[in-house]
């Protein structure tokens, strides 16, 4: 294992003792067996292997779900289905996700959720421009659409910022896809599939 | 001045100071000139001193912002440009701003942001309502359709966590205010001062 690696695994284990939010460089050269220097040849700063853990963390998930979704030939909105579905089936740890909504490690949530918009954004992207082709959607800016539609998900209903009841969740989803339907000027009830069954999909 | 308002003044200060995430309950009792256990008579947790400190910092600038409108008597659209240039010209504390993006504050920083979404959706909620019945919007979950649409504002459009240039916030407020326009069947253009001269209201 690389050294890089083994500090990235350092911070990982502070996280689930839940000491990474307070954790100083030195702690985690420590933990990883190496000296500070050491560290510091690979990562100028705390920050910057905060970042290179929840890179690690979430570009697995995201890409299983591209890979899946490369292997599919299928129409823009059931894309759009399945990608939800990846995402919501591919195991993510569940103590790194506990570990995450924990106080101390906001500042990592914080830069999950920022690294989980910048590169979902692109693959919804590239899907609703597939949907412009397909005369289903109309859309002069799928990037930046892509990013809108994927705030209130990724922010609004995050579990360990806002503790929403599933009535209310159902109901900001079915908000959402009729704002979707109306400005991408797709059939009624395309996206009705965010919101129908919502109890059933999460418990999935 | 009361014991409570001296230990959020306390941690405040521990903030300019860029201590408070690190800050023990102690660490706080002891810079507000108060025993522990005073400070445990107020709050329960470091956690509720920070949720405290927050909800203290944006009422006020909420309130604001609340009171100048209900002052005006003027048509939704004109309602929400207004509240858009009263939270942008009421004064938020500098220092605080920056230190909540600070990464050892990434936690109150979350906090700051859901309790504006919180506070913001139901004012917006309730002039998406009088568009309503003033039969320039169609909308039936005006307060959902408030938090979607605060939400690409509030997370994505943060500077602390995303770093895009004024041409790109530009094109996102473009899309945005395109996305409103269709799902509220406001007329063309109606949204376009969310976008149009960014960079002047930016210097404002």
């Amino acid at each position: 294992m690389s050294k890089r690696e083994m500090i990235l695994d350092a911070l990982q284990e502070l996280l689930y003792e839940g000491t990474a939010g307070t954790a100083s460089v030195q702690d985690i050269a420590t933990k990883a067996g190496i000296a500070k220097g050491g560290l510091y040849y690979y990562f100028k700063s705390k920050e910057e292997v905060l970042d290179a853990l929840v890179e690690r963390q979430y570009s697995n998930v995201i890409e299983t779900c591209r890979t899946k979704l490369a292997a599919v030939d299928a129409p823009a909105l059931e894309k759009i289905k399945l990608l939800l579905y990846f995402y919501r089936s591919t195991e993510v740890d569940r103590a790194i996700d506990v570990a995450l909504h924990e106080p101390q490690n906001a500042a990592i949530h914080q830069k999950s959720m920022v690294f989980i918009l910048r590169q979902l954004s692109p693959i919804v992207g590239e899907i609703l421009q597939q949907g412009v082709e397909e005369k289903i959607f109309t859309c002069d800016q799928p990037e930046q659409i892509a990013e809108i539609l994927l705030s209130p998900i990724i922010f609004l209903l995050d579990p360990g910022l806002f503790t929403w009841t599933d009535q209310e969740v159902q109901l900001k989803l079915k908000a959402l896809a009729q704002m979707l339907e109306a400005s991408l000027q797709a059939p009624i009830n395309s996206f009705a599939f965010l919101y129908e069954n919502w109890t059933q999909q999460k418990l999935k």
